[in-house]
């Protein structure tokens, strides 16, 4: 089994936009699937841990309490390692619509950031999945963007994709 | 009973900075008192609904569950009317050194704010109070910085005062 014959779906990428004047980070990909499945892979743990992060990590979610005021904790490991602490709140969730989170990680105690995660119905059984991310100054955005953050992000939607197939039978 | 023979202390307001770079807010004030019991006064439900906003409005903590990944939700009232609906998450807390939280309020759904307090000792039993807020637009931070901030901020530490004066045995 080859890669060249099991997967035939071309890389798309998420667009990944740093804003010029302000110290945010917009994210925006589409999906091949109907909202609701989105909004599900999304927040269903089961699933989250499926696809978040890069291929070569697998995520362990301890908390996840999906709902306005809840938490969430997760690490991530690379075999018998764990490399990072993951956690934060959910500030306000609207399902189907909206959530609102921070998300920090405890090898770097003071770096925080807010995200708005916005699902839009594109029609034909595809949406659009928008997260927006503030933090606290120009040089922490910096950080954020030379963490190779990217990564983390194409190969995990790449993962979320495949789940999506399954669940919608695409044959790709 | 006259205000003059009963409140000799001047009015001592809080440094509000408004960044001219970034959607940020920064508010400093210090208090004549140590820092646990600033502290105390910032966390404890108890304390928090006798100082918290201004005096014309008296404030009802539903939800205060101060500690990482906890939540808060409180209703401000005058009389028997309820003006507005706050909530949101404690994303960190350190005790005695910093909180990070988020804010918002039911009465405006997509406002949402991340602040995170900072109480440094300043020596001779006073403590120094820094909040830095940021918003995800310079609109946002408009819109903040128009609403009268300054009355609740202002009102609510001069009623703080007043407990830690208690709390100190100062004869102000």
């Amino acid at each position: 089994m080859t890669t060249s014959t099991t997967d035939t779906t071309p890389t798309r990428e998420a667009r990944i936009e740093a804003d010029p004047e302000l110290p945010t980070v917009r994210i925006t990909r589409s999906f091949d699937a109907p909202l609701p499945l989105v909004y599900r892979a999304w927040t269903d743990p089961e699933l989250v841990a499926q696809w978040l992060g890069p291929r070569s990590i697998d995520m362990e979610i301890e908390t996840w309490d999906l709902r306005t005021g809840g938490e969430y904790r997760y690490t991530a490991r690379r075999d018998d390692e764990e490399l990072a602490h993951f956690y934060g709140s959910f500030h306000k969730v609207v399902p189907n619509e909206r959530i609102t989170q921070t998300w920090g990680f405890d090898e770097m105690p003071d770096a925080v950031s807010l995200e708005t995660a916005t699902f839009t119905d594109l029609g034909d059984g595809r949406t659009e999945v928008d997260i927006l991310s503030v933090v606290f100054s120009m040089e922490e955005r910096a950080a954020m963007l030379a963490s190779g953050m990217e990564v983390g992000i194409n190969e995990g939607y790449a993962k979320l994709d495949e789940i999506l197939a399954e669940q919608t039978g695409s044959a790709r």
